[in-house]
């Protein structure tokens, strides 16, 4: 056995071990308390340190809580990185770690996806206008007069709506319209200007008059071509989320997210459906939605301090349900046999039409679909994604209240849909929440205590209010790993204290209420664990079945890219221990079989981003959806017969899960 | 002294009299009572009988009162026809005089003025759809399934309004929609229909969208391409008319007009103007106009049993003020100089827009104007004139609210407008009405009882209410050429009992409160003589002073057309006398000066209706008004001068009206 040194910084420790040994080992053995919610498996990622990698000589087990970039940095987690020479290790301050962590957690900065030239690509332009006032040697209308200014900057004559032209005599004399008294929410009015200096807003064309003609959408007092917004949408069935954009640069400027305030009427689409099925509860519907999308581009406005009526494009993604009823469109038909949407391709609308917190003739592009159940949300993932680009065979999942699933290439895409429930976003779950701040986002159960450790998302101060949708997922895999549950998902009652019959079952307490905001216990029940097992039993079978109906091997599949609201949070082997992800061997020339998999985030709001931007990939958009074919998975009863088997963690068939079989036989 | 016999039918009774008689005096002598209440002077029209021209010879010294298909048909007017030979002459009963010229008048049927083949040139197209109904097999959204099977039809792929987009799904499915319940007014709900059978109604294009797209204005279920209405309608400042037209055949199928609900607020634009200035006035003055528009499309479309919502397209003329109004678009810059208009050419609206009893989804065309002044009703009348097509030198004067003339021909058009007041058309003056049943159109004086002699539009048994435009008209030339009044306008008050001193000054009594079908005296008052001269003075100064500031002699323009909601029912004769139009010989080649003259009747809604009908028509009227010059009269006082001149009757100078003086000097 050989012996190295290893010098630790902060206070310049050197301590030896043998070879093999771990860096925790070390680290404690040189007096630093290293946290270790997790007990030493590597699954929280909260012993992380610095190793000094030119100089030293260690190997890293697993680097699961670890990005590529943090192990370039030279990030190692202690408990999982192994002596095999001298090594120089900094440990870094807690809250550095808690704060990196969490800082790239939530409002995680959005990189503009392409080149991007908004005069070029972006529809939305804005004109400075200095008209020449009239004098009875020219008694040229006012509109005429602007067609003639815009003219003379080459854009052709554009059309206006009555609004538009109401405000007009008054706007181009040096007056506002409305006035300010009218919009409260207004971003125009901190400014006078002179008469005959004004802005026309213009949307030289869109997707469904793609040769125009141009629609003048606004004539603003003054100068105000410094000011471009646009926003993408996107209305799942549980979470709603906007991205506010500034349409010079392409930036995302505030991000706003929260439940979709329809959830009260109904959990997934169907119920939804039914709900709206009188006239009066489809306008209701559409309200409700619309409430939380205005609350949403208020607070994000809000954020940067903007008006809501400066927004002048809004890009909406959403289930095919989603979208009907943010429109008032009954969507009976897309319940019933043969299942048909009123449309997939919606026209462009007003901001005004929909009662949308934007400018009222704030163009709103309403995404285009594929199907009933694989809506305006899917396609705008695939384009996120880029799969219709790519040459090698590419599986999509998007885990939301619904699990879509698209499976293809560059040459064909095959999509399918199953009903998921909305438990993975923290809906329908006694202590589910959203992922803000307050939530518990990731849990580790000791083994032989089978006490939880978590983290909390927010600045590090904040105590538990609930659990969210990765956190739920980390939860539950856990719970498996250690024996808090058998396959069955059945709680094993009085092997510890928290494992109780609650006030509605079986539970498990996460926290005791002196550590919770609300001072109550948040545990999980037996009825929530179902939920969950459902959704994720769903989820599964849904690509599973498709990918068999079409003879594709799972193993054959190059990348699988998971998408969803919660989908940024969750790790790859918590999810394939729950079997929402399907266990296979490390892909060709890969070491880690982690590597098939990425996790993207909200894809669908991306896409909706993306299409926001540019004229072009709008137009590739309809044509990515134009070229997804759709599988109904309700023709037969193999997706039912596959569900029922997902129903069992991870599996009723082990084989299908050889490493999970592995760590289960470990922990026992 | 030859002696000559007149043969009269009925009764077969024969007369002789000398040559030189009148029919007239040969009637009385067999016994005939013929009505003369003008006393034998040949204006009244009341004397008519029919001669057998083929065997007998007299010779017709007027035929004012008859048209040229009366005077071929053989009418002649007994009091101005002269025996030359042996005659053979039928007297009609009174009632068929009455009948005929009453019919004549009012609702006169309005035949199609071009070749029209609907499917060619009407935009407004209906396409009765079979659709295959979806299944497993064919799950293609509704609204892709519509668009597919318009395809199949020729029709390129339309956009349609989130309320059609509503609608879609029940009634491909069957059902209704909206439901009859909400929509009293529909004519859509008298019929069940089968599935996927469905009625596309769709715009081809508009005057701004030559290019199309369509757009898909209504899916009705079954098959309803019989029927396919349209509307032109006129918002005169004082009165609105409106034509419901058939779209298939062309057809004008029923007439309605009124007053506009406005008038409370204001006679004339620029009161209107001013009353509208602030917000709330500006809703109200269009809730008023689209009161007044509706009312007239209902009774319109009741007359036919059609419902309004079958109406799916309204070409709207109307002054610049009247179509700002309708639109809620702030007109204040009309009346400030340098006098603009927000725009002169309006985009194509929709009915639900503006609130106009049609199908929600109606276009709206209002029709392009040419200046503050000179409004769509004037571009819509020269349309009508043909006056743009031809070689020599017209011109055209609309006598409304508004006096506007038109002076050129197919190479150029030069307009000016002055205000005339409403007097013309019934309003404004104490006793005055619209040329409705009751109404006194035509008044006749003694010359030596200076009692006067009426006629009352009705059917022949109508008390006498009001005086409408043409009647006023009458009446003051009758009272001037009886000396009921001086050049003034003042009354001989004492001359007789009719001529007296009455609440509000001096006034003449047409008709005694027992003959009136309100008890009350008809009297016309001193003020409302004045409101009468001051409405003819101003058109007649706008047109003189523009025909002499572009260096025009009257005598060269070769016909005078006038146009105008009373104007058809005016006698040129009369409207000399008081001075409106000019006292000019007869033109070249013409043996009587009245040849010069032509009444149009509202020449302005029947430029509506032509420009509702075609499509290559719309788009010549955008060219008509883009090729008018308009001529500022304010610019200096000349237009002031000539119009206090014109305050007399006829004329300050009488030698510019050499036959008035004449007929004065005679009856005097």
């Amino acid at each position: 056995m050989t012996i190295y040194s290893v010098h630790f910084t902060p206070g310049d420790i050197a301590v030896t071990v043998p070879s093999g040994s771990t860096l925790s080992e070390a680290a404690r053995l040189a007096g630093f308390d290293l946290n270790q919610p997790c007990g030493g498996q590597g699954r929280c990622g909260r012993c992380a340190v610095i190793v000094d990698d030119a100089r030293s000589a260690v190997r890293r087990r697993s680097t699961i809580r670890l990005d590529p970039e943090d192990v370039a940095a030279g990030y190692a987690l202690a408990c999982q990185t192994v002596i095999e020479g001298d090594a120089w290790v900094t440990v870094p301050p807690q809250e550095a770690i808690e704060r990196r962590l969490t800082t790239q957690k939530t409002a995680a900065k959005v990189e503009v996806p392409f080149d991007y030239d908004s005069r070029r690509q972006q529809p939305i332009q804005r004109y400075f206008l200095r008209l020449d006032p009239p004098d009875l040697a020219d008694q040229t209308d006012d509109w005429a007069r602007v067609t003639r200014a815009l003219a003379a900057l080459g854009v052709p004559r554009p059309q206006a709506a009555l609004d538009v032209l109401r405000c007009m005599p008054d706007v181009l004399r040096g007056g506002n319209c409305p006035s300010p008294e009218d919009s409260p929410e207004s971003g125009f009015w901190d400014e006078g200007s002179a008469p005959w200096e004004v802005t026309a807003v213009v949307a030289l064309d869109s997707w469904d008059r793609p040769d125009g003609p141009p629609q003048l959408l606004a004539l603003l007092p003054g100068d105000r071509t410094d000011r471009n917004f646009g926003a993408a949408v996107d209305i799942g069935t549980t979470t709603v989320s906007v991205w506010l954009v500034d349409l010079e640069s392409g930036e995302v400027v505030a991000q706003a997210a929260d439940y979709n305030g329809q959830i009260a009427r109904g959990e997934d689409v169907i119920s939804r459906i039914i709900y709206a099925k009188r006239d009066e509860r489809l306008t209701e519907m559409q309200g409700l939605v619309v409430g939380t999308i205005n609350r949403l581009l208020e607070a994000a406005c809000r954020q940067v301090g903007a008006g809501t009526d400066e927004i002048f494009k809004l890009a909406v993604a959403g289930n095919t349900t989603m979208i009907h009823l943010l429109l008032a469109v009954p969507p009976e038909s897309i319940r019933l046999a043969p299942y048909i949407p009123v449309m997939n391709h919606v026209p462009t609308l007003t901001a005004g039409e929909l009662g949308l917190a934007a400018h009222p003739q704030a163009v709103v592009d309403c995404l285009p679909g594929v199907a009933s159940y694989v809506g305006a949300d899917i396609s705008a993932g695939v384009l996120s994604t880029r799969m219709d680009e790519a040459a090698e065979l590419t599986l999509f999942i998007d885990v939301g209240t619904n699990g879509e699933t698209v499976l293809g290439n560059a040459d064909w895409l095959v999509t399918c849909a199953c009903s998921a429930g909305p438990a993975f976003e923290g809906a329908g779950v006694e202590c589910g929440m959203r992922a803000t701040a307050g939530a518990i986002e990731e849990v580790w159960i000791n083994n032989e205590t089978l006490d939880p450790a978590y983290r909390v998302i927010g600045r590090g101060t904040e105590k538990p209010k609930g659990i969210c949708g990765s956190g739920l997922l980390s939860l539950l895999a856990e719970m498996f790993v250690t024996g808090v549950v058998d396959r069955a998902g059945n709680l094993r009652v009085g092997a510890s204290p928290r494992i109780r019959e609650g006030e509605h079952g079986p539970e498990y307490v996460i926290a005791w209420g002196n550590e919770t905001a609300h001072g109550r216990d948040i545990a999980l029940t037996k009825v929530d664990i179902d939920n969950l097992m459902r959704a994720k039993a769903a989820i599964y079978a849904g690509f599973t079945v498709m990918a068999q109906s079409i003879g594709v091997d799972l193993a054959d599949v190059s990348q699988m890219l998971i998408g969803g609201s919660f989908g940024q949070y969750i790790n790859v082997e918590k999810a394939v221990q729950i079997g929402l992800l399907p266990d296979l061997p490390a892909p060709p020339g890969s070491a880690s079989p982690w590597d098939r998999f990425r996790f993207l985030g909200n894809t669908a709001i991306r896409g909706a981003y993306m299409a926001l931007l540019r004229r072009d990939v709008r137009a590739h958009l309809s044509a990515v959806a134009g070229m997804m074919t759709y599988l109904e998975l309700s023709a037969d009863n193999t997706f039912y017969d596959a569900f029922t088997s997902a129903l069992f963690l991870p599996h009723t068939d082990m084989g299908q899960f050889p490493s999970v079989a592995a760590v289960f036989e470990k922990a026992r």
